[in-house]
């Protein structure tokens, strides 16, 4: 998908909250915004928002001292995660559809993400998961999926955030491991997932990571490693997290895409079609993708 | 007061806004946001936000076919102040207190900003008036502007926006008019109130207006005119409406200033010290400004 100009706010949004939380210096954040705003004075609106904020990202972490603004966040919500899912793990268990109920609760924990609000809290990742006790997805695009897992013979998971990656796992953990790969970035950008934080939740130990060679905060095919391009033209089936890789990735139609992600900006919501919050599994080869609760919503609008 | 980095968003917020507003084409949009950014990209912090909101809208008023964006809103607000106040006169006219009444009224008027919310519409005026009947203003800067008013030779009115400009009027009738001197800007800049306002309005026949000189949605006095800066310097008074005259005037200590705004942000909550939505009647001179209301706000916090 293209950029649309009501990401321009959100990216100097995105680009003060990375500074804050990193305790930049006035003079820092001055130094930093005035080079994004020129950065921005040239952008090309024609290319998915994650190719101006990898530009933005690098301007941040290549000023001296500040280098990975969300480095303790990472491991605080790696660490949150597994307390969360430590106390879900005993139900999820004993649910009907095992499947189905990951699922949701690797979406619920799409909501550990950074870049959209560089203020969350411990407490709206509670609020997530509550909200996914509830929840219904598109029951054809579950479907499609538990289908294209059983048939594929290669499964490429593109990952997303640090600490989501926890309900990452524990949703690998129902396909067949050995058919699936599991990707990550290649370099840190915000809170988007990296090796480090892959051997961190035991990812590592389950099924093969690789590191997609970029660290842009979305899958930039033409930015990735030609080993990463390899496995993706091969895969037979992709899952894709979040809004980063659904972003960069919307346009594709010659893979099988099955995106999971949660709708958290007014701009998605209009691209994707469902609106804000929603629980989104979208097989990118369906035209019925809508959750039942979602089209009810829509219908209202 | 200087520029926030929190002012950024907003900067970028309020030219989309106003090319919303004049049914710019993506084509204009892009090139303006381009040029924007660039503005931008060498602002200057240590000014107040409406030195950098000025070079934003000369931007966008330079640019063949957008001209004027809010020229039909500031028509439409003049008429709607002019109903409602036709609605509240007479209530109005019997309250305890009619001045203070009618100081509330001026600051209830001031939410007509499209500057901070370019999607204002006629109900979220209509809420800030409901908001008006409950609300408490500082007694002790009230007490001062009505004994400054009786004692001052020359009192200069600042007016803000077009709309707000009827309840500003309403308020001068209780002034002593052959005294009072109100000012409007030079040049059309978002909503804020011109000459042309100020005649539609009445006010022209009630007190002497005069042009400030200026195209910045603010005072700055640099940029008025020597014959505005005359009057200023003269004025034994000076009653300042709206959050645009507060941020180019508030350092000012060698005038005896009453700002009469809304907060309608965080940067000047932070700044001015009242929450987000406090009516201020604010007087330089006193360290006893704030409302009863908002101090207990405060202690809450």
């Amino acid at each position: 998908m293209r950029t649309f100009f009501e990401c321009l706010p959100c990216f100097i949004n995105q680009a003060l909250g990375s500074l804050r939380n990193c305790n930049a210096t006035d003079e820092q954040i001055k130094d930093v915004m005035h080079s994004v705003l020129a950065e921005l004075s040239g952008m090309d609106f024609n290319v998915p928002p994650p190719v101006t904020a990898q530009k933005i990202y690098r301007i941040i972490s290549k000023t001296p001292g500040l280098g990975n603004p969300y480095a303790s966040k990472k491991q605080q919500y790696n660490r949150f995660a597994r307390e969360l899912l430590a106390g879900i793990q005993k139900r999820t268990a004993t649910e009907q559809d095992v499947f189905s109920s990951k699922v949701i609760l690797a979406i619920a924990a799409n909501i550990i993400d950074f870049g959209k609000n560089s203020e969350l809290s411990e407490s709206d990742v509670l609020r997530s998961f509550e909200k996914a006790v509830g929840v219904s997805i598109d029951s054809v695009a579950l479907r499609n999926l538990r289908q294209e897992l059983q048939e594929a013979e290669s499964v490429l998971f593109l990952c997303d955030n640090a600490g989501e990656i926890v309900f990452d796992r524990f949703l690998i953990e129902e396909m067949p491991c050995h058919k699936v790969i599991s990707a990550v970035r290649g370099a840190p950008v915000i809170n988007d997932a990296t090796l480090e934080d892959a051997q961190a939740v035991g990812l590592t130990e389950m099924v093969k990571v690789i590191q997609n060679g970029s660290d842009a905060p979305g899958t930039i095919l033409k930015d990735c490693s030609p080993e990463f391009n390899t496995v993706f033209n091969q895969a037979d089936v992709i899952i894709s997290k979040g809004q980063g890789n659904f972003e960069t990735l919307s346009d594709i139609t010659n893979k099988r895409i099955f995106f999971l992600f949660q709708v958290k900006c007014p701009v998605i919501a209009r691209n994707s079609g469902y609106p804000v919050g929603t629980f989104v599994l979208k097989d990118n080869q369906s035209a019925e993708e809508c959750t039942i609760q979602t089209k009810m919503e829509m219908k209202n609008e």
